[in-house]
């Protein structure tokens, strides 16, 4: 099932199903009980909104996508976790994953504008695989790791390499308001068998930039979960977003940045294709 | 006025004024319109709390202490701020500040343990003054930055050194559960004269670990938010550490780390003793 977070034409936030036909209110049917796709998904998402998918409510071309959690309790980063990214960023090998974290109002929704900050003209994309939590967890085992896995999504964890640069701390390159895009929506774990290989790519205005396949990730997605939730508790609705493999445009000769009118998409087998164009703030 | 958030002895989470004579609960009075102490200082925290302090509702020692904001929208910490400190970690200088995020989680409030985690004995302390946003801003100027400050806190940015150093990203090791602790209270600003020098102290079993005044800051309060509020727009309730002195344990020798039984206290003039026990997690 494809889950996500949208505004109504009418300008009302809500979350609901994806289908072929278009999109199933799910908030205007569950909302009392769960007024967000976060809340829907600590119960049990698939089987309460499998009950309600007879009606589709709007088109999908009528919609305003937001971020497919647009609340997380935190957003959790890993960087250097493709051996081909490690390699072009100069970086060592270390025996855990490298992470930081986003804050929610740095995201923003499939089709939605990615902000070229006034600041610095840097901004470069990342494709990645978003994992969203679905059961809470401490100390999770590799083994078990899937099991808190709601589902799946794409990110584009775009940064402003000149900011992630300032010092060794990553964060203020990867905390620009609308700077990191998830969607178009998650696809639940019903649909994609655990350690399924999926190949993600990135595409700037078509030219192919990315490529790879999840099983290049130094640090598998149970690993991560793994090494996460031992510095802390995962919760229903964390996001994180798994890394992503070389081709950025910061280690491109000549380096490529995104500029107004850009339009960059990342795509993920299963998942689906999350477009964004380049604004200026 | 001292501004906190607190249990109740019936075991109701709440928030207040801590006065001479004890605690008002402002959460009991207010909390219709406010329903937590960031919501107060959204609006006009002291004008509001000052038309009820007549009568006190608790004694200190009849009430736990929680973090002074337990859900902001996001904690900024600075590292490196402290000239004395830079030296001892060998990192050389930089021309912006190292920022990275802690979680909510990682919180703890005055005079709760500082928890250990099982995975590491490297529990460090750091003494650090904490600024809580009162107005929303983005691309602060320095000299109007105060405008946006509702108050200071003491703030023990607890660390544990073995995970900070994974990788060159500090954020495992700052966000354990309950390692930051955070209180007693807040000081509203119409007490501390905007760029006062105070000084501030940790004391590890009595013994005097870190000392320094706040104009020892590489980087100053008012250009900490300014350089901040350039990624992320600020908003009342977020709370920014900003920074630790030289002294901490793992740059000793030999090294010190926080063990079960010890008591840990930051002290800041004008603002007061934040103490905590160490135990186990």
């Amino acid at each position: 099932m494809r889950l996500t977070t949208f505004q109504t034409p009418q300008g009302a936030t809500t979350y609901g199903a994806v289908t072929d036909r278009g999109l199933v209110d799910l908030g205007a049917r569950l909302g009392t009980r769960h007024p967000d796709l976060k809340s829907l998904i600590d119960d049990d998402a698939t089987v309460l909104a499998s009950e309600h998918l007879d009606k589709v409510d709007y088109a999908a071309s009528d919609v305003t996508w937001l971020p497919v959690i647009p609340n997380p309790g935190k957003i959790i980063c890993v960087g250097l976790n493709y051996e081909d990214h490690r390699a072009e960023t100069g970086n060592s090998v270390s025996a855990q994953p490298a992470v930081f974290l986003r804050v929610p109002e740095s995201q923003t929704g499939h089709d939605s504008p990615l902000l070229r900050p006034r600041e610095s003209d840097t901004l470069d994309y990342e494709a990645e695989v978003a994992v969203v939590i679905g059961r809470s967890g401490r100390r999770i085992a590799p083994d078990t790791a899937w099991r808190h896995v709601a589902g799946l999504s794409c990110y584009n964890d775009g940064s402003v390499r000149e900011f992630q640069r300032h010092t060794h701390q990553y964060t203020p390159g990867k905390n620009f308001p609308r700077t990191g895009a998830f969607g178009p929506w998650m696809v639940t774990m019903d649909e994609i068998p655990a350690d399924s290989a999926l190949t993600l790519s990135c595409r700037l205005n078509g030219k192919i930039m990315q490529q790879a396949t999840t099983n290049e990730m130094i640090f598998s997605i149970p690993r991560i979960i793994s090494y996460v939730s031992t510095f802390t508790t995962l919760a229903p609705g964390d996001v994180i977003a798994t890394g992503t493999p070389g081709g950025v445009g910061a280690r491109r000769s000549p380096q490529v940045f995104m500029r107004p009118g850009d339009t960059v998409e990342v795509e993920i087998d299963r998942i689906g294709v999350l477009r964004n164009t380049i604004s200026d703030d």
